[in-house]
């Protein structure tokens, strides 16, 4: 057992002053525009793949957290944007659940619709929302699979109090993804 | 951003010396011996929920990197077994995937059925097997909950060339789930 981390918090340097932690992201939309300006980032610096994730506050639209895909770059296939930004979040919460008694819920959004990993540790994560862009489709027109996600997968999580919308800012997400296309971007997981 | 691991690799301190690291682990059964083992000793040091997990290399049997249960000590819930040994694993081949060209196979061995985004987890690690103990319905009758997986999740995975094998030494494993409950073990993400 060596004493290396197998993630680097936050993920690239760059993340850290490209967001504004001080602004409430009081709109979906809003939010939605902050993890694809992520996203966008991670492709135009090539730190990673087109995906971006973020963890606010309700109804305060406080920022927690963010994530960015970080796969290659940290060679952890569970590095998905998503992943680090719940991590993240409960680490600067000091708790396993974003949803302990006598603090604000939370919600988890993000660039484009969360992998079956990712839909996984959203339910564990005890956010009270999820809230994505692009679709599954989307991110499989690029070759990327998205596991085992059915139906059900999203009622399941519904069913226990967990709100989710999708679509948001679609166009604008989907963009991104294609932007990663164009620049030949490696397809890991094809 | 500050510079604190999210993730200490290896788990609790004594993992790395519960071990024995130059064995080769030729059956399912000595395998999953291993990784109940594992779970057992989580249990009994205090350091986290019932379960174990292993990556081998196939098909000399080398173990490769292994994981117990820390969501409650290292307060984060993606924390689970399956996880820490495949990032664990993953970082000793410094690859994002198990399943490189030029390399042995891999498989993941768990004490118990894994849940939505440790399935999922599996998926994208590159593992060619997936072993497993203790059944779904073993942790849910503690309370633990395994998350979207539906029949067709099994399929997914094995429509993509990962073996699974479950039910290996079931009663062992369950057990451990048992000495668990009995202990008055937190049930997190009940």
């Amino acid at each position: 057992m060596d004493g290396r981390s197998l993630i680097q918090p936050g993920g690239p340097p760059w993340v850290g002053t490209a967001v504004d932690w001080q602004r409430r992201y009081t709109t979906d939309e809003a939010k939605l525009d902050l993890t694809i300006a992520l996203s966008r980032e991670n492709v135009d610096r090539e730190t990673g793949g087109p995906f971006g994730a973020a963890v606010f506050e309700i109804p305060s639209g406080a920022l927690v957290a963010v994530g960015v895909n970080s796969v290659v770059r940290l060679r952890n296939s569970m590095c998905h944007a998503e992943m680090l930004a719940l991590m993240t979040a409960q680490q600067r919460r000091d708790s396993f659940t974003l949803a302990p008694p006598g603090v604000p819920a939370h919600e988890l959004v993000t660039s484009c619709e969360p992998c079956a990993m990712c839909l996984g540790a959203t339910l564990w994560s005890g956010v009270s929302r999820l809230v994505f862009g692009a679709r599954r489709e989307d991110a499989e027109a690029l070759g990327f699979d998205e596991g085992p996600v059915f139906p059900e997968s999203h009622q399941y999580l519904r069913d226990r109090g967990i709100e989710i919308v999708g679509g948001v800012r679609r166009d604008e997400a989907r963009a991104v993804l294609q932007l990663y296309l164009s620049r030949g971007g490696t397809i890991y997981n094809a």
